[in-house]
């Protein structure tokens, strides 16, 4: 789908609140920043807490609706650390519309057996099994309202299983199969479950990826920060339990 | 592709060491017994010594060559574990031409939300996290001589991405990228690897997930045993870096 057929009204969040993980760099800050602009009141989760200031003060002087910052580390979180953060989004933003899966670990092309087990486990934790506990946790208060999205980052199912993408490109795979499973589990309730397969863009994953290539080749990430608006408002009921791909 | 195509000959796996996981019950434990009546000399792996010991006396009653016993429990095996266990299976045997990954964990349909983080952790590791890294540590030995075969036990990975297949069907998923993933990497060696996807069978993981069904209905595991001697033997070659599907 052409990206231009995607774009949302200035307010198709109002009122919304959006969980967005790894939001700084790269599609996760550029969605970070649209959904704000587009009324939503965003949790900004990452890492690095002096990056997700950098976040939140963009978000400020756009004069979007203040946003909260929830620091976490997706390698060591557990089932309970996901719960607490759950309950804390819910009870002091009051509810929970939507969550964007835009964190991302890559560390370069690497064949299995170059890769240390304890590297290739953890980019397996923290790419397919850390979203998926995070979304679990989400649910009871997505579950809530009339309306709410879940939205996982793709990248091309078939490209990441060729050879020396490793874990990251097991754990996209198992995302693919997620969004379908997941859409199915939650059928016929108020959480939709979606997709995203972008086209290529200026990041830091695409450098370390294709690292011969010229980055200027490709748009910002913000080039795609419309669709994730799009599937996040009312208007991503349209694409329920779909992967969809959009191209600048 | 029908079975009946699929009748190795009864030397197929002579002077041949292959590792089966998941020894015992099941598609394991037949293609175990198969490859020894093929000429192979077996490393039988499970989790249960009495009953890796049962299968161990079935193959010593067939007379086939003598088997060797691993036990290791793949849910708690680190990857000094794999390591130390190739090289056991190396130095003692001499040598190893092929890796039958038959060990898979389903606990019976849920949805995500109903499962518990843990309980999703283990079964995404057992079945996924360490078939890999046992892989990786057999690459080295399995690299030595002129051919080698690792093949995947597979599940029909669009069944197991809907509902409810939880951590098991993402798995599946993965294992599905991962073939092709590792046929990349070890192109132009003498690693070949290979995924099997048998038709409906008699076994107990069949029942947890049809709990209605007859189970008289299908074929018992025997029924694929010889498709896997062939992608274990050198007839495998014709097959290299595909997912075969047998029917009966």
């Amino acid at each position: 789908m052409d990206i231009g057929q995607l774009q949302p009204a200035a307010d198709a969040l109002a009122g919304r609140v959006i969980l967005v993980t790894g939001a700084y760099g790269g599609l996760g800050e550029a969605a970070a920043r649209a959904c704000a602009a587009a009324g939503a009141s965003v949790v900004l989760l990452g890492r690095r807490v002096p990056k997700l200031n950098r976040v939140y003060d963009a978000i400020v002087a756009d004069g979007g609706p203040t946003p909260a910052l929830y620091p976490l580390d997706l390698e060591g979180a557990s089932g309970d650390d996901y719960a607490e953060m759950a309950e804390r989004i819910g009870s002091e933003c009051g509810r929970l519309d939507g969550v964007l899966h835009a964190a991302a670990a890559f560390k370069g092309l690497s064949s299995l057996a170059n890769t240390a087990p304890q590297d290739w486990l953890r980019a397996l934790h923290v790419n397919l099994s850390a979203p998926l506990q995070l979304t679990r946790a989400c649910l009871p208060w997505l579950g809530r309202g009339d309306d709410a999205a879940v939205v996982f980052m793709l990248n091309d199912p078939a490209m990441t299983a060729s050879a020396y993408w490793g874990a990251y490109g097991i754990a996209q795979n198992g995302l693919q199969a997620a969004v379908s499973m997941l859409a199915a589990e939650q059928a016929g309730g108020p959480v939709r479950i979606h997709g995203l397969r972008p086209g290529p863009m200026r990041t830091a994953l695409r450098a370390s990826a294709w690292f011969g290539e010229d980055p200027g080749l490709w748009p910002p990430p913000s080039t795609y920060a419309p669709a994730c608006v799009h599937l996040l408002a009312a208007s991503g009921a349209a694409h329920r339990g779909e992967v969809l791909a959009v191209s600048a």
